[in-house]
């Protein structure tokens, strides 16, 4: 794998994403290689573009020189399981280049797991010697964000049209912005979106949790380019911002990710050994048929369940 | 709190939210009055105007003469932790009426914990006597989608001008939804976003899944409450597939909601109890040194940790 063997390395990524026993021990002796890339993470609803933006950056970062991993976090349908279209259109412009490697992580962790598999993903990328590595994550949700917050620059992408309601600064998301990008920039009210977004970001005081790293709002147009090198521009800015008093503030957010990805690991562990442990007739299912019947309510089930395996606290 | 006391109501249901110790208790005298509620889950990307779209429900089914109760799930800052305007702001039209009980959760539990919390509430709404449970989540991420399928009727909003990209039928979403919804019709491209989803309805196979059931894709207007009729209508014709047949697919809903919640729980719980026992020098801040500072690496700490709690496999 180190020396190069991309079957070897899409085995060892379609396992991770799989959850298959035995991708713990690979990246085990993969971690020592790790945490030298630059990791920028890309946000934003459905629709807005992040693809093609993220498409246009590998292409800024290749012109530079630098080498380029995509890890797009896109579970699939919890009822088919099945994979998506939607990776296999994207980014046919890379498709022959050898210091790109993209790669989508579709299926969910049983039990949650999927800011450590992301972050798995992103080991393996980076002891390949990836230079940047893009994450991108399809949605809004608290998962989602959760997962971009573990990068060391983290994006947050809109449209025009949408942030005219309150709902668009809810669910925590302005907060978690290093740079604020509205694509489409030519759709009716691009400027008035602009405007919103700063207004909240001076409410809010966000900038203020940066150390001196006030958040950027960009106009581009994912299409033809516009603002582009702006957003690489701000990209740059705020690795000189995280890595300026001996990188004081990339340790801070590289501590960040680690807490993170240990309780994932540990959550998605203990679930597993715990529902193990209980065998059938205390199991998940029998547990479920008495709430449903009504002969039992769930608090006083996950109680005795967590005291069979753990003891009494 | 049976007998109406709004202020202890409140009070639980602020103790749910921050996750204070006890909540669980009241919860286990309250569940045996819980279940017979009608429980409806609304879920779109920021800014598709769910929240009017709710507060129009909430008024229709009060025409019905049903009291309603509305949980708006809305994870507020990962950072501040503050309390978010949105909620005091909407729904005042239904402010004085008592039949209508709105909270929305702001805060999300420690380790996960928001599906738990949100069926807490909604188990207080019941036990209240509501006949009708409206559960809204900002977002359209894995969690949140999670969330509104333990509902027993779950209605995905959208907008036009969202759909024409790939990405919008991603994240699982598409299955999960009996009902679809494309607001603000009069955007231009509303014809084309309800072809586009029912395209990818009858490609996923989605209705299969419902047993007769074929999710319909309902243009609305939440300002001046055009198609409102369709969805209420369409809303009943689901509650009676649900309930035929000796409500055999309700049984199934409410078992994978009861599955969904006692995962929740336990999962909760453990960590809890986990991160409790492993003391401050095997703590998770002490873990987290570890991975920075690259004297480990995650993996094998994590399974230290299990190990030391749970003994060995």
């Amino acid at each position: 794998m180190l020396a190069g063997d991309v079957r070897a390395i899409a085995r060892l990524m379609r396992d991770i994403d799989d959850g298959q026993p035995g991708w713990t021990e690979v990246l085990k002796l993969l971690h020592p290689r790790a945490g030298r890339a630059r990791i920028i993470g890309l946000t934003g609803s459905p629709g807005v573009g992040k693809s093609t933006l993220t498409d246009d950056l590998v292409g800024r970062f290749r012109a530079q020189g630098l080498t380029v991993g995509v890890v797009a976090v896109d579970p699939t349908s919890p009822f088919s399981g099945g994979a998506i279209l939607g990776d296999r259109i994207r980014m046919q412009r890379h498709a022959t280049d050898e210091g790109v490697f993209i790669r989508s992580l579709a299926t969910r962790g049983h039990f949650g797991g999927l800011t450590s598999s992301t972050r798995g993903v992103v080991t393996v990328m980076e002891a390949m010697g990836k230079d940047v590595i893009l994450v991108e994550t399809v949605g809004v949700g608290q998962d989602e964000v959760e997962i971009v917050r573990t990068a060391d620059t983290t994006v947050i992408i809109t449209v025009p049209g949408l942030g005219d309601d309150i709902q668009a600064i809810k669910a925590g998301i302005l907060e978690a912005g290093d740079i604020f990008v509205v694509n489409k920039m030519d759709r009716e009210g691009a400027g008035r979106t602009v405007q919103e977004l700063k207004n909240m970001l001076a409410l809010s005081g966000g900038a203020k949790h940066r150390s001196g790293w006030e958040p950027p709002v960009i106009l581009t147009c994912g299409l033809d380019g516009r603002g582009l090198p702006e957003l690489m521009q701000a990209l740059d800015g705020h690795l000189q911002v995280l890595t300026a008093d001996e990188g004081r503030l990339l340790a801070q957010r590289r501590r960040e990710g680690a807490r993170r990805e240990l309780m994932d690991l540990i959550q998605a562990g203990v679930m597993e050994r715990l529902l193990g442990r209980l065998g059938p007739e205390q199991g998940l299912e029998a547990m479920v048929e008495q709430v449903v019947s009504g002969r039992a309510d769930p608090y006083t089930l996950s109680q005795q369940a967590l005291s069979k395996v753990l003891g009494q606290e």
